[in-house]
C-alpha cells in the first residue's frame, strides 16, 4: 500500500503532517508514504522516524496553494503545487491513495481537472461520516458539487450504499434524501426528480424517501443523499453546534460542580474524543479512479495518521470496483452529458 | 393588542396551546387572543383562566390541516381549516398577528394564496434565532421558499437587518451569505449574484460577504441570509446536534460523575433551557403584512406563551413599516417578476 501525502497541506503542515505519516508507518508494516513538499521542510521531521523511515519518501515540490487562493488559479499559475504533484502520483498509478489537508476546493479541482473519474461516473462528491445514536451514517456530497443534477445525486446513493455495506457493514443500508420535510411533495425540483430515480433504480426497496436535519443523529438511515452546498452547510453546521454546545456545558458544569471538576471535565473529553473529526481521519472524495481523502485544515497528527489509514482501508475493501459494477446496473445513462 | 392563535395546530393540541394562551393573556393585560379551532375542545380549556377569560375568546371552525397533507391541497379542500381561518383573521385586519404551531408548509401556504406581503415584498421568508457565542443571530429563510432568486435573498438582508436592529438592539448589524467556503469565488450562481446584489445596495458596509456554517455560533454576523432549502437543512440539523450532544453528554457525565450527579444534571438543564427552541417561542414569517410567527410542532404551553408575547413584541416594534421603507430605498425593483 502506498499513499502520497500532501505535507505541505493543512493549516500546521508541515510538522504534525510529517508526524502523523510517521505515526501511520510505524502502525502499519505494509504502508509507505510519499510526503509532498518542500524537502528542505519535510526531511528534518523525519529525523525520529526510527524503523519506519526507509517506508517515508520525499517527492520534492516548491508551491503550496494558499487557502485564500481561487482553487482554480492556483493550479493553473502553480504548477509544482503539493496538490497537483499528489494527483499526478494517483493518475500515474505510482500510488494507491492520496491525502491532504490542504485547499479542499483545489483538491477537488486536481481531480476533474484531470477527470480522473471511475468509469459511469458522472461527478465524484465528498462524503463524510456522521455519528448518530444507531452508530455511523455517511453524508454525501459536502461540497464537490454544488450544483447537482439528480443523476449525480443517485450516483451519490450507489457510492454511499457501497460505502455502507462494505466499511460500515450494514447489510442492507438504508438510502435517504435530504430535503426540508419528509413527506413527497417537500422541496424543489432537484430534490423531487432525484427521488424518482432512487424509486425506478436498484436501490429502491433501500430508499427509505426523504429524510429531514432533525433525522440525521437518529440514525434513521445510512446513507444521506444530498447536494454539495446543503451537505457543506450542515456539516460545517453540525461541527459548530457540537463545539458551541461543548464550550456552553464546560463553562456551565465548572460553575456548577464543586468536588467533582475534574471528574465532569474528563466526561467531556470523552465526549469530545468519540465524536470529534479528529478521529475519523478525513473524507472521501469517492467517484475518483483510486483513493482520495480530504483532511480537515486544522488536522493534527492523529487526524492524519487516521486519514492515512482510512485509505488504506477503502483500498483494501475494493470499493471503486464494486461502484463500477453497481453503477452499470443502474437507470442513470453513461453517456456523455 | 389582538392575535389569533390556531388552537388546534400542533403535536398535542389543543391541550398545551390554550394553555399557553391562558398563561400570555394573564401575563399581558394589553393582549386579547382569539383562539382558533373547535369550540367543544377549546371551551373546557379555559375553564381555569380567571380574569383573564374575557381577553380569550373562541372563533369555531370544524377543519384541522394534518401533518401529512400536502399544504396546497389541504387548503383547498379544507375550507373551514384552523389555519386558513387564522389568516383570513388576518387579512380582514380582526388581529395584528396570527401564531401557530401547526403545519408550517400549510401556514406559509396561508400566506402566499392571499398573498398578503408587505408592500415590495416579493417572497417572504421564515426567520429563527441562532444562539451564538456573541448573543443572537437572525437566520433567514428556513423554508418558506426553496427556490429562491437573489433579490429574494437581498429581500432577506434587508428584513433581518430591521428585525436585528429593533429587536436585538444592534445598532450596525452584520449581514453575511451562508456559502461553502468564504472566498468570493465560492459556491453557486445563487450565491454570487445575491453578494453582487447586496454590494451595490444601501447595505454595502453592512455585508460581510460569505460566511460559512462553522461561522454562525461564532457571531461572526448578526443576520445570515440564506436559501430556505439550505436554512431548513441547517436549522433542523443544528436542533438535532444540539439534542445528540446533550444526551451523549448525560450519559457520560452520569456513568463519571459520583457524589455530584444532581448538580451535573442540574448544569444540563440550565443550558437546556437556555439554548431550547422552546424558550424563544417560535419563528417569524417576515415580509407578511401583519405578524405571523410559526411554532415547532412540539410546542408546548410555555413556548405558545413566548410565541404569543414575541407576537405582541413585533407588532410593538413596528418592524412592518421599517420594511416596507427600507425595501423601497434598495436595488430591488418592485415591479413584477
Amino acid at each position: 500500500m502506498r499513499i502520497a501525502l500532501d505535507a505541505m497541506g493543512g493549516d500546521h503542515a508541515p510538522g504534525p503532517i510529517v508526524a502523523g505519516a510517521v505515526r501511520a508507518a510505524a502502525a502499519d508494516p505494509e504502508l509507505s508514504v510519499v510526503l509532498v513538499g518542500d524537502q528542505a521542510q519535510v526531511e528534518p521531521l523525519l529525523a525520529g522516524a526510527a524503523a519506519a523511515r526507509d517506508r517515508l519518501e520525499i517527492l520534492h515540490c516548491t508551491q503550496v496553494v494558499t487557502m485564500d487562493e481561487s482553487p482554480i488559479d492556483a493550479l493553473r499559475k502553480k504548477p509544482d503545487n503539493s496538490i497537483s504533484r499528489c494527483w499526478q502520483q494517483l493518475a500515474e498509478r505510482k500510488v494507491d491513495a492520496i491525502v491532504s489537508a490542504g485547499h479542499t476546493g483545489a483538491m477537488v479541482a486536481g481531480g476533474f481537472k484531470l477527470k480522473l473519474f471511475l468509469k459511469g461516473v458522472k461527478r465524484p462528491g465528498i462524503a463524510t461520516i456522521m455519528p448518530t445514536f444507531q452508530g455511523n451514517s455517511i453524508l454525501l456530497d459536502v461540497g464537490a458539487n454544488v450544483s447537482p443534477k439528480p443523476e449525480h445525486l443517485y450516483q451519490y446513493g450507489v457510492m454511499g450504499d457501497i460505502f455502507a455495506k462494505h466499511i460500515f457493514g450494514h447489510k442492507k443500508p438504508k438510502i435517504g434524501l435530504l430535503n426540508i420535510g419528509s413527506e413527497e411533495h417537500k422541496g424543489h425540483d432537484l430534490a423531487k426528480d432525484t427521488a424518482a430515480l432512487f424509486k425506478k433504480s436498484p436501490l429502491a426497496d433501500q430508499f427509505v424517501g426523504n429524510i429531514e436535519g432533525r433525522d440525521i443523529n437518529k440514525g434513521v438511515c445510512d446513507v444521506i443523499v444530498t447536494e454539495g452546498f446543503v451537505g457543506n452547510a450542515v456539516l460545517k453546521m453540525s461541527e459548530a453546534v457540537f463545539e458551541f454546545v461543548m464550550k456552553m456545558t464546560a463553562k456551565e458544569l465548572m460553575a456548577t460542580l464543586q468536588q467533582e471538576k475534574a471528574l465532569g471535565q474528563q466526561a467531556l473529553q470523552n465526549i469530545i474524543k468519540r465524536y470529534d473529526y479528529h478521529e475519523t481521519g478525513g473524507a472521501p472524495l469517492l467517484g475518483i479512479d483510486g483513493i482520495c481523502i480530504i483532511c480537515h485544515g486544522s488536522s493534527g497528527e492523529r487526524a492524519i495518521e487516521n486519514a492515512l489509514g482510512m485509505a488504506a482501508r477503502y483500498a483494501r475493501a475494493q470499493l471503486n470496483e464494486r461502484i463500477v459494477k453497481e453503477l452499470a446496473a443502474g437507470p442513470v445513462s453513461s453517456g456523455k452529458e
